[in-house]
């Protein structure tokens, strides 16, 4: 059965969300950060990387969110999340996921971990004070984009790009990252997607149903 | 007809010879960084991400490399680039692209434009400085997946993978991104590869057939 190694709150919801999008079979396995799981050796016989998310399968492990998502879209056709049998509409979910994953999720970490960048207080406090303009320029595209009345980030049809987006607008509620009043269809979007069961039933196991409503 | 936007010597080096490897029928237009092409009107309606590269299709266009590169191997499953029919399989492909997208390249920017991290010189000083050993650490961990005696990235066959590595350990030849002389397996590798017709095609398109021989 597969596993997925995560961490509440952490970029590794996108998985969670999609796994439970899916109604694919899996356990989970929440690894607390606070006490460095992520770094000790059983883990690190996992994921080299020391990071979440890890998608453990009976033929290996599988990193990095856009990659297990798209593995688990492939795996349960039936649930619709990806259009795996239409490159070109493949490779639209695709690049938006990829996009998140290296711009505003890699701006988001320089205030969790500035030292990623560079070392130092002084460049810390400077990468850090840095992010609302970095990620605000990046989500702009993004708000840019839904201007045209479309549901779901890719039109009428909910895909593994609002998951990614839904996770990552709502790190724009910690106050340090963006300016979500300028966000207004993301934000739309946002509650649109929180309705959904899967969306909830992930809320719940990981402690954020109350501070994400 | 595709037509690929690149710019000669960046990562869309990596799209570039992709499309050489699956025999792909496109054109190509280079886009002149030193002079802003890439943020000029004409191209902002192409990719309103104003980067490269972008791959014009007749159904729109598609950005980021690893997306890029997925739908020239499953546009091409002849050419053998990426085990398309195979989810897992692909998904290792995809993650391993993505974790160079998403760190190495990621790093390697802090050079060119350290201000898409944090505004003035000595944040643009630390940022450049702690590149060799930020993308040392991401280059060691691909060193070290090499070092069962495999040919390739995943093993004996030719992937979209090897087209990733090759592009950015070619860049270790500037001095300031990390030290080769630790990285034996990842330059015999990059040596390997640099044979290919198709790789040398691109070389020579863009220029670099002598400095990156």
């Amino acid at each position: 059965m597969l596993k997925l190694f995560y961490t509440p709150g952490a970029c590794s919801m996108v998985s969670h969300i999609a796994l439970e999008e899916a109604g694919a079979r899996y356990e989970r396995h929440a690894l607390d950060f606070d006490r460095g799981e992520q770094l000790a050796p059983d883990y690190l016989a996992i994921n080299p990387k020391g990071r979440v998310p890890a998608l453990v399968t009976d033929r290996g492990v599988i990193t990095e969110n856009p990659a297990i998502i798209a593995y688990v879209a492939q795996m349960h056709p039936e649930a619709g999340l990806s259009p795996t049998d239409d490159p070109f509409a493949f490779a639209q979910v695709q690049a938006f996921n990829i996009y998140i994953a290296t711009t505003i999720h890699v701006a988001f970490r320089q205030i969790s971990r500035p030292e990623a960048y560079a070392p130092g207080p002084e460049a810390a406090a400077a990468l850090r004070a840095a992010v609302p303009a970095i990620a605000g320029g990046h989500f702009a595209l993004i708000e840019e984009m839904l201007g045209d009345g479309r549901t779901f980030v890719h039109g009428e049809r909910y895909s593994l790009s609002d998951i990614y987006l839904f996770v990552f607008s709502n790190y724009l509620r910690m106050g340090d990252r963006g300016d979500a009043a300028r966000l207004p269809r993301i934000i739309a979007h946002r509650n649109r997607v929180r309705t959904r069961p899967a969306v909830q039933r992930v809320l719940e196991i990981e402690g954020l149903a109350d501070r994400w409503n």
